[in-house]
């Protein structure tokens, strides 16, 4: 069942390890199959190095497992929510990649300081609220998708033009139109995450780029109006 | 003797250079065998690169070598005291990796700020008082032990929860159940250390996570309650 | 055709990720046969794994096609303003490598703190005014390059002395007498950049260096009285 | 002539980029025959990947080249002054590895934070004072050892002691008995550099460590009374 959205979502764990955003088992890509309303996600606490494409757990959008024998990832009911909210996303990464992490712990959001923030997130990268003591002693996983998704209604933000987000005190979601996309925004995010940062350390008084800027180097590569690359043929 | 061990303690001596954690030969994991009473230990000042499974040190709780033709780390001391004091601990972990170092040296606690402190340490991971000059100029390893204990038990912590501790001006010392769980909690806390010194840049303002996710996070990994991972059968 | 340039702007393209300068395709290099006004340029938005030397774009000083399927790299008309105002370059390579990003991002000047900036630019490396909104709206690539110009115009900066600049939000460009070369000074503007970072971290005094160790160190590698490295046969 | 060295040098200098303390040709490594009076030396700017172990150059206390076909590297007149006044010295390397460099160019000695510290430096590591214009424009790399010692003696420290300098605005050199000694050495202060640095980020009233941590970190593997270590037999 779903072996090549099986194997996109197992190379795709894989690569998490390989460009230095998880620790051990500190991440996990899911990616769904739109017409059949069926999940592909890691198995909870497998170690990368002995992992194999079979152990990737297949879920319902009510979360109950359909196939394999493994447990899925704790993180499963996040994925959930915003799979169900965001319908044109097709993969969801979570990790706990260092610098968008501290980010994630300061609590604020990651402000757009240049054009490789513009080139993939089109401003600024939202950091949620705090969730309540309710929220985190009830169904934790599933309201941490929920606090993803009124962090986006709220701010009217669309999920295709800010593909991730930080969750207050824990750390970054990303995602993409496939698990391979969202693996890349997660580098992304990280890099840009760095490069704030230390931003902020040599000039205290920055501001956010300007925001022709912004809509230039986004536009330019999202949209019907891109130009960068090679045309899809 | 022991063999079983020695390889275990072995390995985890290697993971320590792998994982980055120690530069040259600053670092050493013992483990002991609860039902004789006998540690083994690496050898003092032996390249990583060299080292062989049967250069590992046994000696017994008085730090009598009782068997192998090396010198024991000269912090086996300090090991023997953690091992005599903390009964639920099976490998022990010194290193000098750079930022608990950093926070060993600043001696401070690393507060609590995100979940990947507490799916791992239950609360801020402290630092010791700086050492007096009787301790110092006395039984210096022994002492070292000594301000660790004290610390916990000033504090009132429990060695299961808080895996690992900061000596002040020098490094940490990391536990575990075995000698891997041990290196494990050493490269979450190094992880975390980083994770916390840059979160105190990006916000000034920083307070320690809130208490209900903290408990979340922890007792969703470990403990009656865990569900985390997968069954073991 | 040119099939001599091809290979050297490919295999320095190729250092880009080698050298940690690039994520992903987020960079390029060029070089230019001076006697036939040709440029070689990477395509835009190819992967560096799959490259080949055949996909080398050639593009003419006005910018047109002259040989290869691919697009030529989106930065072509930046690279294009270049090699016509400063006719010793050879080679240019733009990147987002991380610091000196973090200091384009800035907004500032990366200030001239010591002898590895020195031996390889003779003073601070400098950054771009913020482009207008003309700028940005307009032909902003060509743009680009024209106000890189102005900043050394203005300045009366000589780009044989300062082979690289900062663009305002954006990233570093940098240049030499061929691509390889160009690389070099990508890779020393990335290295100086993080120094000058953290120098003004641990001493928030630090003034510039002086001129007299300025012109000893930049003196020595370059120019007439040059007496570092081995004389060419 | 003096193949032993040479091949001792030739390997520690392979060692510096290994190690990551150099980029490209940025550093060099030198030994002394002491009983021949001669020095084997890097050759000035010559890659270390096509670097040969007879490229290695021979040159006597007074600078001459006496066997090589190479020139020396440019630091030369720098290695002799400090082989001249410190007999103790077999091995002396200089590189502008990142961290100690940014001290450097601080223009501040490098404070006793803690034992990794006291481990190999009895002490703060010193910086040396601006060298004058007519230091800087007469015998440049000759000054600079002069200026070296000139921070020893006004300082009464001890080169055995204290196995480093930074030199100010430009960046370190160590030394130790023999050329791998004083590799050992300037990958100690590469991370007692980066370690010192965050300590004051995350303490900024970080004081030295108490002196008599400093004597038992320090004696505790040199000297008389050391017991780090296995006997040599």
């Amino acid at each position: 069942m779903l072996e090549k959205l099986k194997e996109q979502v197992f190379k795709a764990n894989l690569e998490l390890p390989k460009k230095g955003l998880v620790l051990f088992t500190w991440g996990n890509v899911s990616g769904i199959d739109r017409e059949k309303n069926l999940i592909v996600i890691k198995p909870s606490g497998v170690d990368y190095e002995t992992m194999k494409v079979d152990d990737m757990v297949v879920v319902d959008l009510d979360g109950n497992v359909v196939e394999g024998d493994l447990n899925p990832s704790s993180d499963t009911p996040t994925h959930i929510e915003l799979y169900k909210k965001f319908p044109s996303i097709g993969g969801i990464v979570h990790t706990h990649s260092t610098n968008a992490t501290i980010w994630a712990q300061s609590g604020r959001d990651i402000p757009a300081y240049g054009t490789t923030n513009a080139d993939y997130f089109y401003g600024s990268i939202p950091c949620t609220r705090k969730m309540t003591k309710e929220e985190i002693t009830g169904e934790y996983e599933k309201e941490t998708g929920t606090v993803i998704i009124e962090t986006f209604e709220k701010r009217n933000l669309n999920p295709q033009y800010i593909p991730g987000v930080l969750v207050n005190s824990h750390g970054p979601f990303t995602w993409g139109k496939n698990p391979d996309e969202a693996v890349y925004n997660s580098v992304v995010l990280e890099e840009v995450a760095k490069m704030a940062m230390f931003t902020e350390m040599v000039n205290k008084d920055i501001k956010p780029m300007q925001q022709e800027l912004l809509d230039k180097h986004f536009l330019r590569k999202h949209g019907a109006n891109a130009y960068y690359g090679q045309k899809k043929k």
